[in-house]
């Protein structure tokens, strides 16, 4: 038998404990043995809870300490109080299953050494119910990643799909995304890109060995997108996702989280509401895609309890997907080091030369228009919106044109910009 | 160092002997140990070979009994020799990747028992470039899988695409497969269905621990398709996809492969060309869905390297999923234990009374009618296709109504079915 505690005894804690009793017959079986729950750890071990057949108590040490316990399933969230507890548990050889984000975007390679050797795994910190860590970390294990994109937070997608199908408003989506649970009250870290961030982090480790922190990266949130973006971008066939991106270029990985403009063929522009899916690019296996349940208590914990079962069958697959480091080091490119197609929007005074000067402006940094199109605001006559897609450019020259184009006379507010993905 | 043998250089094992050597520092740091091809095993070691830096030899016991080798990679295909060879191995506690489907569908259990714990593995006997086979066996290993339903072979899928997008007919899309090598000259085995079966069956047994053949199994090809079966599907928005399915009923599991209708929106219909899609429904994890290239020597050698690395590793996982038997026994349903919706093809002559006298046939067995529509034959202006879909009803009531209409005098031709997956 395969004794565990979980710490952490809410929506995901008290799935995995339903999984366990619910399919014990199949999971034994996969696994060999029985895995019970033996023990949970909750700030008060008094309030009554359905479905709570072990004993409860509040002191992280009763599982971390209990030598009949094999394994500890922290899902508390946050970073400080569950590396204490985590590490608690490995340095007693204690096997340890999280479903943490936050604790590996920032402790990850901290808690490889700890681990040692000591099963850790965490297949249910990213993507809810989809098996991507081990398809990464095992799957492609040939393969030199070249990209990763991954629609891999619900509510983002949530609130774009629904601006999207139903032409609603940011502040709409967002109040609906609340409404239904998909939202915090405060959606910050979600729709600011954080989120997603701390995924990518995991998901890059895996990918290419690659030690970053949150504060390396780009990240750009869903909150300034207006309906002359969504119409433009229909009208063009594409649609608009927040994408968590690694790129992989030579030695050099960009890592990014921002709203882009995907193409509407891709696998990766069919994932809608509060699904995830993720497509890697193998140079062997070529693209691959994984979609499904992102988030939800029972497909968040189908994911723990897998990594249970791996750990009653013995797994020995490395931590972070590497047994030694590689030889090719990768670094991670600094975040103004991207060449992308770009969506432009300016809003303007809708007067002559408008158009030949901004387009001089982006000549003159190498930058080449690929699509225009203007449209009047309708509550104010005499302004316009110009809507411009480019070709590949650098992002610091598209960056330096963007200011001097906000510079002039007829510019009415600073323009904005939107990557194209192809 | 893993010391490898691969029995058989042709198209993949080439492919592995590359992947091993063009990606080896990175395959190198994620297995803790570089991997190695020490032999080859060809029909003829004399002709030369391109990129084959390794020793040739004719007999296979160079691979099995050499006591230097750790494991062998079958990759010659068929049943009777590839078993005698992989048997050899096993026998001498070398660890087996192979990326034979026909081997697996026969002979599985017995190579299960023969392995006795020496790792055997073959993520490339299904779907490529997708670890579908880890995403069953340990990814999902907490759930009931209700269903999987897979687009897992590509000749198929291309020409199903092509008479879809170009309405080209079924002749001319086998001929346009054949000329871009996706189809062979005899195309039987894909085309009727048999390849998608054998892949099946080793899901299956994954998923439900189930003991199958192919000859337990329905299997319809597609040969039977028609411009009316796709302008239906079309006018009602479905796609029409050769799926590979098993469903789980209480204890039984249905087993088949035959061209089905599929609702546009679902993910399963967005699997276009040589592409391979597999859709499984856990009863935890909810929908995931894996897609990639389904053949190629690069997609499905990077699964066979991706069985290397965890050999190397240590693999722990059991070869079909169980550790041991399942409480609860499930097994394979009768061919004819299908309940769907279905569609119906009936050419008649164009008089009175030939709706009424089809749907009493139809409502007298229960089964009601979704949709009617009647076409006109342009060559032959006095018959008419007569195109249904029905709403949920047994399959040995809609055959035998089938059988009935068949016999009205109006009807021109025996009466085809299609089932509708919902």
């Amino acid at each position: 038998m395969l004794k565990i505690a979980l710490v952490g005894v809410g929506t995901v804690g008290a799935a995995v404990a339903d999984i366990l009793r619910e399919n014990k017959s199949v999971i034994t079986a996969r696994a060999g043995k029985e895995i019970r729950v033996v023990k949970g750890i909750v700030k008060n071990p008094n309030r009554k809870r359905d479905g709570v057949d072990f004993p409860l108590s509040a002191d992280y040490k009763e599982a971390t300490d209990d030598p009949q316990i094999d394994a500890v399933v922290e899902l508390m969230g946050g970073v400080e109080h569950a590396y204490e507890v985590v590490k608690a548990a490995l340095k007693n050889k204690k096997a340890v299953v999280t479903a943490n984000k936050a604790l590996l975007a920032y402790r990850r390679y901290e808690l490889e050494e700890l681990a040692n050797g000591v099963p850790f795994m965490y297949e249910a910190s990213v993507a809810g119910g989809i098996p991507i860590v081990r398809a990464l970390r095992d799957g492609l294990g040939a393969n030199h990643i070249e990209s990763i994109r991954g629609v891999i937070n619900g509510t983002c997608n949530y609130m774009l799909t629904r601006m999207f199908e139903k032409r609603v408003s940011f502040d709409r989506a967002l109040k609906e995304a609340q409404e239904l649970g998909y939202a915090e009250a405060d959606p910050t870290f979600d729709v600011g890109g954080f989120d997603a961030a701390h995924k990518l982090l995991i998901l890059a480790s895996l990918a290419y060995g690659i030690d970053a922190k949150p504060e390396d990266m780009l990240i750009e949130g869903i909150g300034h997108l207006t309906d002359e973006d969504i119409a433009f971008a229909e009208e063009f066939g594409y649609t608009i996702k927040s994408l968590a991106i690694a790129k992989k270029r030579g030695d050099k990985v960009s890592l990014r989280v921002h709203p882009s403009f995907v193409s509407r063929k891709d696998m990766i522009a069919k994932v809608d509401g509060v699904m995830n899916g993720v497509s890697m690019i193998g140079d062997m296996s070529g693209e691959t895609f994984y979609y499904g349940a992102g988030a939800g208590g029972r497909a968040t914990a189908s994911s723990a309890v897998a990594d249970l079962i791996a750990i009653a069958r013995g797994e020995t697959s490395p931590m972070l997907g590497f047994r030694r480091a590689n030889e090719r080091q990768l670094s991670v490119a600094r975040k103004d080091e991207i060449e992308s197609k770009y969506y432009i929007r300016v809003l303007v005074e809708d007067v002559a030369g408008v158009l030949a000067q901004t387009a001089a402006i982006l000549a003159s940094r190498d930058i080449s228009i690929e699509t225009v199109l203007q449209r009047k605001k309708r509550v104010k006559k005499e302004w316009a919106n110009l809507l411009l897609s480019t070709h590949k450019a650098r992002e610091v020259d598209l960056i330096a044109a963007l200011k001097e184009i906000g510079a002039l006379a007829f510019v009415k507010s600073p323009p904005v910009m939107l990557r194209i993905e192809s």
